[in-house]
């Protein structure tokens, strides 16, 4: 497996892009992280901190070396901001791919105020952008691996299941039905999710105009902390968030129980969503490097979830598993009370991926990890506060909102 | 027609957006300009200027006021920076409507560099998203209308007419073919259309959640330079594009003519462009701000073109009319080179519009303001310099391209 190929990991730093990164050099690729450690300053601005005690990427890194005898370089760079820099690294490293997590990825976090509107839509725009524009420069055929988002879909289309990226319908061309295939009409619920379906556009067209090999990954939400290559060292620990804007439902849940918070449905719980162990997105990740699309074939969008689970239904398992409270906040979102979702994901599965589903011994594997750092927990963090219109009030005790009666 | 209604131009000072603010101030709005000066900017950068001598803006207003007996107010500012100034100033004025023309609008300046691509992305997303987000914060209901552009649609879709933004189509749900209409799939050819799209999603979703009505005018190429309102006196004039950036393929040829310069046909003249006169365009603005869409509606999108025409047809007929020599030229572009192009524009013409149709009345207006300033035109600046890929050749004697076969 040393191959020694080189890539690139933007957001390296991160929840993905971490357990990612050791993945790759595990796997004998030459990695290289690009960070400019936004994810921890947002902590710090919110007044919380990962679950676990991550450590300072450094020392991360001096501790996968020592343990793998793998070197995984590190360059601190905002892409957003200095084209000029990232030109020069991809000039200099010359990566077969590059992975780019480099994005702000809470929807809460993207609602807050007009300043966190305008920073997710100008960081994520001009990143990916920027990203784009130095591979042109570069004149290297490198594949841009990215990871995209499930939300781009829209979750309101009933009857219909989600293919993967690509939409065929049927168009009166000259009187006569004409079958086309179109990219998915995107249907975003958030300023973050908005921003992917701008992303999508912008790979959309230097895939066209510069030929540039693209993969989009429509990630569903990420559960679970640790991978295989994290829990070799406890220094090697991946983040795990739990607070209102960046904590993600299934993860949130555990949490809540391990403290003794009551579990946090917003609405009905009717939502459905798509769902992905953190093992397998990195398999997922792995898998498309290795498979990129073909020179001139359009961005290959791979849906990178492996099953589908109604938030109530998840916040009852729970509840089972541990004794705790379920209670129902009014919805800070603007979207469908209920939801059907049926995700087609047979590209991963025809590239061998087993996928990791939901079972009772990976939930206690988190709860025993939620538990063990309970008391890094601020109680008073859990609420979301973000709201996606000012018109909607703000629920901090789950005792305004009642929930809706559900069809079935 | 007094009505005394507030109306905020962004990008007053810009070619469509001077003619528009002097239009509505006549109609009795209250305008007040917004404006970075960032055309006349490039002007500098690229080393050549209008054609016809412009006055700087204050002095244009000043003119303005004392033959109309209107007052227009400006404020210097940059909307994709500044954003509190901007949120401060709609809270001030509490406008009606928001014309929104200050976007990079050149295809060829987007695709001269890295640095153009990149200054074309910024300014023009963070541009329209900050109005967005101001008009949320401001919580009035503001109508914001968009200069947008036919470019979106891209002009590869053989046998298929292009509709006002939305596409029927049938799609397959639980094996029954169900009829529903989706956004119009974008296609932009260059950076530049890029952002048009991008703007499109920003549209959507803030219309969306927020409950903005938003009008989006899909324009075709403006021709012709002055309108009622910029003839009245001198110092009023409008602008006229002519170099191998701005200038746009009807006014360049008509100034090539006039300073016995080859026409610049690029590739092989096929293409088929939708064209608006600037006296329209004004017309259309007005129209698009007298008929907002209702409240929750969708975005209302019009095509702003009047007729379509073959860029060979209009060099042959530029040709016929002042003796010139027509040239064809390496296309710098990265498109087909032959396209059909059919407009639906029933929307305006139901509102009363009546338009101002190619005529040699017309043209010889432009042949005469051309003319009357050739001593202002660069020879050396007249071919674009733009590529859309690296590898295509540069072509500034109009001899390495042959003309392409044609069909018909």
């Amino acid at each position: 497996m040393e191959n020694r190929e080189r890539i690139i990991v933007l957001g390296g730093d991160g929840f993905c892009g971490w357990p990612t990164s050791l993945r790759l050099s595990s796997e004998g690729y030459d990695v290289v992280i690009v960070d400019n450690l936004s994810r921890r300053k947002i902590d710090v601005e919110l007044g919380c901190e990962s679950l676990t005690p991550i450590k300072p990427l450094e020392q991360r890194l001096r501790r996968w070396e020592e343990i793998s005898g793998r070197r995984i370089d590190y360059r601190a760079l905002n892409i957003a901001d200095d084209y000029e820099a990232l030109e020069q690294l991809i000039q200099e490293v010359r990566p077969k791919a590059i992975v780019h997590f480099a994005e702000q990825r809470a929807a809460p976090y993207s609602m807050k105020s007009p300043r966190h509107k305008r920073y997710t839509v100008d960081n994520n725009i001009n990143g990916t952008h920027n990203i784009l524009c130095a591979i042109v420069e570069s004149g290297l055929d490198i594949h841009l691996v990215h990871l995209g988002t499930m939300g781009v879909y829209g979750y309101g289309t009933a009857g219909m299941s989600i293919p993967e990226g690509y939409l065929t319908v049927k168009v009166d061309i000259d009187g006569v039905d004409r079958e086309i295939e179109i990219p998915y009409p995107p249907h975003p619920g958030s300023i973050y999710h908005m921003t992917k379906t701008l992303d999508a556009l912008l790979f959309y067209y230097y895939n066209k105009n510069d030929d540039i090999r693209i993969t989009d990954l429509h990630q569903g939400v990420v559960w679970g902390t640790n991978t295989e290559e994290t829990l070799m060292h406890p220094d090697l620990i991946n983040r795990f968030d739990w607070e209102g804007d960046y904590g993600t439902v299934l993860n949130r849940f555990l949490v809540e129980a391990a403290v003794g918070h009551p579990l946090t449905v917003y609405g009905s719980g009717g939502q459905t969503r798509a769902f992905i162990h953190i093992r397998d997105t990195v398999r997922c990740i792995s898998l498309a490097i290795k498979h990129p699309p073909a020179r001139k074939q359009r961005v290959k969008i791979f849906n990178q979830a492996t099953e589908t689970h109604r938030v109530r239904d998840l916040a009852g398992l729970v509840a089972r598993l541990t004794g705790a409270e379920v209670r129902y906040y009014v919805n800070p979102r603007n979207e469908a009370s209920e939801n059907e979702l049926v995700v087609h994901n047979e590209q991963f599965l025809e590239l061998g991926l087993n996928p990791i589903t939901l079972s009772e011994g990976l939930l206690q594997e988190v709860i025993e990890i939620a538990s063990r750092y309970a008391d890094r927990v601020d109680q008073a963090k859990i609420i979301a506060d973000s709201r996606w219109r000012a018109d909607i009030p703000l629920d901090r005790e789950g005792t305004a909102a009642r929930r809706e009666p559900v069809a079935a």
